[in-house]
């Protein structure tokens, strides 16, 4: 279906901090959008005006409570394409449910493919997503995914902080790629790290691949949700002779609980996050640098709107 | 795909006390599933036995939470699909935004169409549900729909009560057919009410057609939700001579907040809803009977595992 | 796929005077298409003119003979699509098989959501119609549907005859929403029709509800078919003392056999309809009066076209 | 979805006697529906016996009145569908609108594939069908297409004539491959006729090629439909000094108008169709021969329905 | 999904000369795709230019190695659709497998209707081709398909050849249409051939029909693939006293081996073919004509990209 | 669609003798099935004997020549279900084109996830595949998918041998997770190798994390395509004291060219592989170990057959 060159940003309930600050750099008003939810916790919305034959942007992160959020997403979309609007792009800043996006035991869901195909079915033409946890997600859509990334910004942030002595360091074997890049960018060595048992009846252990003695350690994640193995992983870059002075880089903050109490570690210099998911104070670790993805995610759809390349923003 | 002649009931965490009684009725054990939250509120779903070639119902009212209740839905089907189970049956005993039905307003959704498409989508074969609360919502699947009514239930039950001087209500427009049905099988009067402005400048009033005075009102209703308008109704048959014994029959007792405090009114003798939603002992009004639907949800399973004729269970 | 910014119509064989009044209010000429039938029957279609990339509406109500002219409006689609319309709205100003909108047997078809269903198969983009039997019908469709209603146009020519001491006549239980519509556009009162057996043993009785004793009668409908229950319901508002100089309105008059003797009642002053159906002089009652929907449908058809709110019709 | 192993016949209202004789040859009843028209032309479908989880067979030639049998054939699978039947095999003899099968102009539809897809889309799970007029029509379907021919059956009922002098004729290049199988089922030579232009500014000429000269020519066809260029073709055979005892075969026996005149030639010995097609009385040319294609259709609707391979038939 | 209003040709490795003749046609370069293989022989594709919004066009004839040049088809438009094309028209200027077009035999796929299937799923928006093989291909598609035919290139070329006693042969049954249509536009006679066994026992012969002595043959074929009958049907027309001059016309030069040594005739004058294949000089049989069809193509991508009337291009 | 109960198992090209041992593991005959190429290179098949309702395997992986191989799969699947195949299982023990899983640069094709949308098309209705590069490739599809592994049958092979001194060897990030399950299985210690530049301007080096020195490496993939890296991976482990014997595993040889030459090296003992992929022999490296998956495939393929749980496989 065309669209007649016009273009319009609505946010759900999810960020609508976020919607502002994108609606603000592109120089627009958010669009009018009246979203409740009765009594009976059922969602009700309905958009205050006309989307007929517009160019929509519906930005929505996938955070939590992510089932409200997405289902929010889904009836947002739908109304949309039954009022006619010219093009629907899903803006998801943070797609939930990322995590299971393969089996990895029998009669397991792959909730990332179900969650793309819903999102297809109720209408929309195309999605505007950030770092998602696996690349191939990509391919669970059939409808063009824009798949933007936060690290060149992580990694003009963190070069300004004029850090002489650090290293980039990949917490896991699946963010070795990311942190390759970040080191490429930041023009600074990369240690891995990964858990395994060296020997059979030997306690399971965290171990530092690469150099961290009197370095200061730049850790690489791109969520940071419960802070799970934030402790032992610190315990051994400090074991290995790191300095005290961490940071840890992240797309999504996350932080469900108790992630407040696990960042809450005297070595950690601060963490870095995007405003992907609002983060409500109460919920915000010590500490905490949160960068803004507006003008990220309002250049790109701009472009997308112009039919501009999108690629480019990179070069 | 073909099923290989077995049956499965798993039930989600929205109503397990009846999955369970249905699972009694039919003389089988509840199928073993793992359903848990992450931190992040994600829903984990993992079958704890093989589902392979069997034909599986899934039990899952869209009750509050309903999003978290829907998506939990999806989720458990999509895994089934995967398992390579030989037939779904989405038995969803309250189907939650059924009253979402038709645009009212422009750009609006039509979220029980989109609830239809999703449930669809990710892999149901069929659907069993109760007392839609728009008969017409049975179209918006193309998939086998087996639309059961809890209203010979209510009917029996009250029938046991004796009320000679009973008339039954159809407190608004849209339930008179019901109320019709019911009034038959009784061998009672009916009396319709609504509302309306009866000239220019005037108050809404709630009027009460047909005779009450010095009978005891019947009142049916598809839906019990917050119970809104149940104290205008009350006093509108009160003040038309209608006895202070009144019974309110629905097939869903969502009681969403204020419902207790509505619903606490000296002239309700009992309230009589069924199980098709888990209602906690707290969200309980006075007076409240629960019926329970599991035989009937019951004997319709397992006439659709069998392939035997639904309709003939009204006969 | 785009359309260039030209916009075309063409018209069915169901009711193409229909087709050249909104022609005439567009300010165009009917598009030119060949239609014609082969001697076993099968319809032939062909455009004389180029359609590619044009915003093509194509009007055909799906009156009788239903099934000719819903098989005729699918070829008549097919040859667009497949000819590179731009876009394609299907304009079915009545849409047949609407009351057959749900299953009230065993084994029944929903035939509304299958005409949805082969209409949106074929190829049409989207579909403008005028007041639907059942709202929810617009949910058996997953294109955007433009849903208008003549119930202003109606309740203006039943405003320019003065009638002081009119009342509405809802003349059964499924028309009283829009019978409170009307009442309120014309501030006039409101009666409600209904059949029941007051006891067991006794006959059917039309019953009135509401004042009708030396008022007019204003009976509104969406449509007269066989006028079936017309001589009962003005039996019941005679005996009830209403004056017999009754209006009756509705949107669509289809008066299949045998209307016209049963509509000949002395106590009907005028019957009001609207042209959504060609009704050649034989099948016309006495008293008929047709509004145009022409303007209604002409202005709406523009702003689809133009991507202007529809909504806006109303205010 | 699985079938429970019962089979069962319905019959549209499109040819019941062949419907009849096909359950008489399976030893079966023909399966209960109740298949009527409202007064405003809407077909109304409602079976009386369960389908649920039956093999079930729809039997519908698409002729005249095609378009009524075409949706009437939609409705009806609609319903099987929607009450849970096993499987659903759509038998149409005659495959109406298989002549547009193509476009031979612009802006033409394809509406031999548009019935495929309708009757896909409404819920069809296979088709057998005979003699199609194009074979290529059977990629028109993605479902399973038993196409069978009436050829054998034809070639054997001629062979019993012992007509020795024969000569089977394709009176047009489309019919040429029918023709050689034909001919060589019989052991009898074969002769093609063509219109064509020999010279400019001369007529059309209807050729013969091969020699017919006093031999019995044998027309084979696929349909007979007005009977168009029966004359030209009777006058060529007879001017290259063919005897006036001609046989025409088809296998399907559309006749309409003008073609009982048209085929009621002195040279005409006897034309032989068989009933895909019922073919009243008042329809029939003189001379006609209609053959039983029951057994074949029956002992195929078996074969399916056991899942023993069709193809056999032709051993 | 709309396009901007540019356009873009980008060609496939099956016949990249003639993008190139179509792009100068049209006075724009090729775009820019890299298109490999790796070691294992899976293709690599990624596009140098943003497509984002832009009409596309690919050009890749479906010639040998036909599965190469498909499945390089499908990956081309897979990123295409990933790419935020506006619209993508594959230009297949010669649909291999279009032999395949019906079941002949059991248990046979239909793979011409397979071929429009999953070009269809990849995201192909339209289709432009050339002289299909059997004019219901198109009907294999739902989307619009421009079906090209180079007869009149042919014919003209022809006619410039000044032939006075030329006749039009169509070898065989299947192409009679076509050489009909060519005989009409030179104004020449025409003829037909066809195998058949004239009686029992005696061998197969190829048999002309209509007048060929003394005259110069010109064969029609839409494809000339291995020369296979070549040779019988030139002894058939020099026996029934045709000159030793005959010209071969088809749209589509396939020369499979060995058409080399069987094209290899004293009698052949002239071959003439378009360039919708690439023909290597290896594979190009003695007195080879090669029309372009670039200007034919062009012309029509042109008009489908500016929406204007594509059968204009044949009054 | 329901299957008989019975069970084929056809193979195509690319490895039938994989094909002919799962037959003999399950103790049947191969299926018959004429596959074979025209001139042109396009592909005909023709099943010998009926499939009609049978549950039908079709074994074919995805190796070189890949597109071959791959519309050879699509056509065998599309004329199955033609023929009325009761279930369709395309076994593909090799899934080539699966490292195109995603987008590394723009305008880049998911050619995995396109070769899972065109089977899907076509008509499978499952999948039984092995050790895909990428786990999120099963949710490329929405059909059943049954991913074994031969981790535990390359584990037994080497605890066959007894390698006291053995450490697993990671050569990459990408196969880390499955090195660890190795090790595991094992109870070896591991060891993991990346590639990175240390610092700016120095050349890349490849890393050997974990203890090596004085120790038997054992080198884990999932493919060895050309060996690419081989050299650099055996250089680092030797120069770190690591003893040349190296064992090297992976589920795939696919072995491009210049794999021999690569893996022509004097360290390298074994290289071990399985026969997913047919390699002739003049693609064998030396020292080349094929173990067969035919009894796992066959095991597999039994169970789904039978509707046993697959994962039991593990225990």
């Amino acid at each position: 279906m065309p669209h007649n060159g016009q273009m319009k940003l609505f946010t759900g309930t999810a960020n609508p901090a976020l919607g502002q600050e994108v609606a603000d750099f592109l120089g627009i008003s958010l669009g009018g959008v009246h979203i409740s939810r009765f009594a009976s916790g059922e969602i009700y919305v309905r958009y205050e005006e006309s989307v007929r034959g517009i160019d929509v942007f519906v930005l929505q992160p996938l955070s939590a409570p992510v089932n409200e959020n997405l289902v929010e997403l889904l009836i947002m979309i739908d109304a949309l394409k039954r009022a006619s609007a010219g093009r629907i792009t899903a803006v998801i800043p943070y797609y939930g449910y990322a995590r299971q996006e393969k089996k990895t035991a029998p009669r397991e869901p792959i909730t990332a493919r179900m969650v793309a195909d819903i999102i297809t079915t109720v209408g929309a033409d195309r999605v505007l997503t950030m770092d998602l946890h696996a690349p191939a997600i990509q391919g669970f859509f059939n409808i063009p995914v824009d798949h933007m990334t936060a690290l060149p910004m992580l990694a003009q942030y963190i070069r300004g902080k004029g850090i002489a002595n650090g290293v980039i360091i990949a917490p896991d074997a699946g963010i070795v790629k990311k942190a390759e890049k970040l080191a490429t960018m930041l023009d600074l060595p990369l240690g891995v790290m990964y858990k395994r048992r060296p020997a059979h009846n030997v306690a399971q252990t965290t171990f530092v691949i690469g150099e961290v003695d009197g370095m200061q350690p730049i850790i690489i994640e791109d969520i940071i949700d419960t802070g799970g193995s934030v402790e032992q992983v610190i315990e051994a870059l400090l074991s290995r002779g790191a300095l005290p002075e961490i940071h840890i880089l992240a797309t999504h903050g996350v932080f469900s609980p108790p992630a407040l109490e696990r960042l809450n570690h005297p070595a950690i210099k601060e963490i870095v996050v995007t405003n992907t998911i609002a983060i409500p104070p109460e919920r915000r670790p010590a500490n905490l640098k949160i960068l803004s993805v507006a003008p990220l995610l309002g250049d790109t759809i701009r472009r997308i709107h112009q039919n501009i390349s999108v690629s480019a923003l990179f070069n």
